[in-house]
């Protein structure tokens, strides 16, 4: 996928959601499956993110993870894994294995256990990590997602990190589905990464200077919301993202984590896929029953490749 | 202390404040001499609770500190560590440490990233970690923080926790501030360990037919918490009440967790225990000074045994 000129690391990005076993440990092999299939289509490795259900795994598991898709020879510069946790230790551990795995950039939330935290607070707190990190090849994407983590990311609090570690902070991920947030990250920081946390708004953050977006169903609606982001400058564009859009919509209606998972199972015809750790539930067959009209009625399939391979 | 007599567990705990060398480490010889001071004046040890920054901690180094309890001959009956992360496998192992040490409870958060997760999916996770750590001997607290964790636990799903786990669930601290809450428990699970997350509650929990207190303040203001709860039925006890909370109150103008470690530090004549960890921020000079004052007019000072020793 081509980069977008300003920037570094763009394009379209999932946040690869984590199958699990029937003890509910990590699913490696399908994991690299589901993986191998999203760089197939042109979808980059956010792994770990909220649709990762990355903090209801330990330390040790995300790690093992990413070794694994490393070791059979996934590209790690398309690799922008999830390593915020609430603590300054777990999250410096994750981010030095990140880096000196080769990823791309590494996607971080604030800690967000605490509640009405100060700038001043989370300043030094992605200070302490980056300091404690201490590689030049560090690329930080912040990831403000207010909804669910709480604590959001201000735009003076990006203006301070980005003064003080101007090689360092690469972009943020807007999850906070306010449009007028992205677009005053993009007018005020011109070619600082800015990804769309939803394909949503794709191509509103490309024409404002964006660099792509992370988006939920990039796990199964890649092929398309790839599309989008390599013609986004073509006529018919605007048709691709309300495409994207309507899609989105629809799914939406449901859970969106046991949602994309239960389409990952419906498409393979392999249930494995429908589990999800507590606190999350799965879908239940009526639900599932609805996620399947939604796919029909968007034509809907996972081109090409069989991710059990 | 006595034990109230419907409950194994009861009294006055402190959920203890963490202190931090200058490279912020967790210190663990400040840590033993502090719980020594609270168990030396009655107060049980609700280590890595909010107010511990255990959240800011990693797996390893909770572990750390509570082994070097013991080693130290602390009295593990009177421990009601936090073990509740987000994840079901850090949450195990948490436990499962607690138990082996000997401790009398674990006071346990609800997994906290995802926000309005069902009373299904909350019950299947507190499940997941009763069956994984598999001991008869484990005695779980549910915690009760909406204004900081975000996610509530309801009185149905304490009713459904009770009827599948009647041995293992034994109490909850609430701290949501809402005594009508707190009643509600009170009322509908007789002989439940209800502990009030405040000492301004304690008088009318234990009027109730709770179990006693969880208090942040009683970092500080253990010996006046214990007078109360040991008299509680005497005729001074509202009298004994309204001096706690009023010095609560006070104390609560300040950010309560850098306010309870410059209090200490005040006391002891010792600014190492001023350190907090990002994204908490320490008192600056102004708010020392405005403690200082408050800490005069209520007359305070912490009693009898020096912490450092």
């Amino acid at each position: 996928m081509p980069a977008i000129p300003q920037h570094a690391v763009s394009g379209v990005f999932s946040p690869v959601v984590t199958p699990f076993k029937a003890d509910l440990s990590p699913d490696p092999d399908r994991f690299l499956a589901h993986c191998r299939w999203l760089l197939g289509t042109g979808v980059g490795l956010a792994a770990f993110g909220t649709n990762s259900e990355a903090n209801s795994l330990s330390v040790a598991e995300r790690r093992a993870l990413l070794e694994h898709l490393v070791e059979n020879g996934l590209d790690s510069a398309r690799m922008m894994p999830g390593t915020g946790c609430c603590s300054i230790p777990d999250t410096v551990e994750l981010t030095a294995h990140a880096v000196k795995a080769g990823a791309a950039g590494v996607l971080m939330l604030p800690p967000f256990y605490y509640k009405g935290v100060s700038d001043d607070g989370l300043f030094r707190f992605y200070a302490e990590v980056i300091e404690r990190v201490g590689d030049a090849r560090l690329r930080i994407y912040l990831y403000h997602i207010p909804p669910v983590a709480q604590v959001p990311i201000s735009l003076d609090l990006i203006e301070r990190l980005l003064k003080a570690y101007p090689g360092t902070l690469a972009g943020i991920k807007d999850s906070s589905g306010d449009w007028s947030n992205t677009e005053a990250m993009l007018d005020r920081f011109p070619g600082f990464g800015v990804f769309a946390g939803s394909d949503e708004f794709l191509l509103a953050t490309l024409r404002g200077g964006g660099a792509g977006c992370i988006s939920a169903t990039a796990n199964i609606n890649g092929p398309a919301i790839v599309r989008l982001f390599d013609g986004w400058q073509d006529p018919d564009a605007d048709r691709l993202q309300a495409e994207c859009t309507a899609f989105r919509k629809a799914v939406a209606k449901l859970p969106m984590i046991p949602a994309l998972k239960a389409t990952i199972a419906h498409c393979l015809n392999d249930d494995a896929w429908l589990a999800v750790r507590p606190p999350l539930v799965a879908l239940d067959s009526g639900q599932r029953a609805e996620l399947a009209t939604i796919l029909v009625e968007h034509g809907f399939a996972m081109p090409g490749i069989d991710v059990r391979q």
